[in-house]
């Protein structure tokens, strides 16, 4: 029988500025444009968690999706909501914030809380027309 | 050349209750929290059906949109809307009716109306923040 | 200067069957159709509450609709979600539960907890394309 | 005849922090929670603009939306798009940037660019569930 | 007790162009630019219905929306739905087919079918960010 | 480590007709029901192309979604905006209009303009419950 994912929906707000530490101001307004306004702009971000594996015979659940939400508060909102995503975590000390890179954090903040044998997806929307998925297939 | 996918939004309501009847009332309690609130909770189901084949070369269509709506009125909504889906639907007497069990019973009520050369999905989303994809690839 | 609404959405998930107990089972499904299934079904109700009034001139709140969601939560989500609207509640006893009057149950509950020089309003979604809004103006 | 409202809905990302510059950092933290983060969070801020007329018997317009969106991106969006409300904008530097505020400066950034005979309103999404409209009737 | 307002939602498919029939092509252009295109071009309306009135005292409703709904498809959306509302329908024969237009013949073929004690207001959206309301108040 | 998928939506307001030139008028009116109206009608049409790849490591972008924008304002907008889809374009003189040809057309415009190492992806709403993705997996 084939897998099932479940997914569960949640926000976060953040500030943030793409910028490359190396590169001089004119670089990065060249490249980010707006987005490297030195002091900062900022999201509502939303994040789709999918967790994808085989139903439990009793309980009918891949996952019980309250737990999942509980994980993603504990791992991902309590880090990134309401902070400045450069200057207020250690994730984006070195890299640059852009939502692919957001992603990835992300992915790899909750692989660990997740069992296993269930694949994990995320889904960062910085706006409502700019998202990104990791892993993409 | 690469198939195409059509999908069809459909929407129904229905009340229900997690539980295993197996298990004591506290059980259940402790494990389904107040979705085993036993005189029933509801939903707004929104029930997306992705099939996935080759246009035809006249008509320009993998499948009738139109027609893949009837499909599904004739066959899950007539069966759902506004329903006790553990009292007045036979799908989910012995199951338990989790957002994955309905997805899968959904796919299983559509498979044999679907000609057999096209590929089917369903997501179902519980709430904005809930879903489940079937099959998850 | 004009007043300035401020406005917080809330979601809870409900069973409810429409149905007048002096009327015949065949009145209420010719009037109220498969809306008085009486195994009841069910909705996520989308919640606005609007407050209307001065911003203060130190903070520049309305009110703070961190409180304002925490009163929502205290005194409409823990009556109303994930129970049966007709069996759970003490509001729908005698009166049907249409969403007309369930926004007026909700103004009542919350009126006397907003300050009085606050207006208040209420608007319910059933579903996506069915809302009510009390007062109406 | 009644008169008709035309509304225009545009969207802009910037960084703000709740905050009093007359109050002790302690007494920010305790009335604004996280929304006063030193380093500043931020959202994807929606506006809606209504305008409120007779619609011009030949055109059939009361206010073309390609010009009411010309003048929203000029007057508005060039000021707060990207932006540091607090640090970037003359508006922000004595009034706290909340939703109340921003939504009154936004009205008074319009009033002049539209003609007098005309009506205003906006209204302000901070959040998908938090929002702000002035004048409030 | 103040009145309580219900609302549905309906949508149509339809094509049309901004046209002046007085003006020359290069006036049309001007003025209303590619909406003016002589081959039309298309939306998707989505239709609120607000109906304002004294929920009945017995069935809790102030009007049955499935009704209300019934008198929509009958009215409007069988004159407007996948047509072109400048060629195939009567009411934008010497009116152009703007939203305002649109909003105010709705209104006027839907006010006799509603009873004269209920309120009426329409709604129309024209696109996600463009939309209109009569009468405005 | 895997690759990572950015999307981008768009719109465009377009009218078309479903119609086969080879078939009677009658035929047309059996298979394609009021989408062949001979009159036209529209839709808003929501476009979501998705580019996959590896993440730059100094940017942190898989394609600037600023770029990706533009590129689509280019090849598709400046083709489909507004415009008549069986009368005013190249693409559907031959082919029907429907959902699952536009996506198509619309990949084979954009790919050329995608660096070969990047996959794409096009999903396009007709309406919000009629969408389509090619290529489908």
């Amino acid at each position: 029988m084939p897998d099932v994912a479940v997914s569960r929906v949640e926000h976060f707000n953040a500030a943030h500025r793409l910028y490359v530490p190396e590169w001089s101001d004119e670089t990065n307004a060249n490249i980010f444009g707006k987005c490297s306004n030195p002091n900062f702009h900022g999201h509502n971000y939303m994040l789709i968690v999918k967790v994808t594996g085989e139903p439990d015979e009793t309980t009918g659940f891949v996952i019980d999706l309250k737990l999942l939400s509980d994980i993603i508060k504990q791992e991902v909102l309590m880090r990134f909501d309401h902070k400045n995503l450069n200057l207020d975590t250690s994730e984006f000390k070195q890299i640059n914030p852009t939502a692919e890179n957001i992603a990835i954090a992300i992915y790899n903040l909750l692989r660990s809380k997740i069992a296993p044998a269930l694949q994990l997806k995320i889904t960062l929307y910085e706006t409502e027309r700019n998202f990104v998925e990791y892993p993409a297939s």
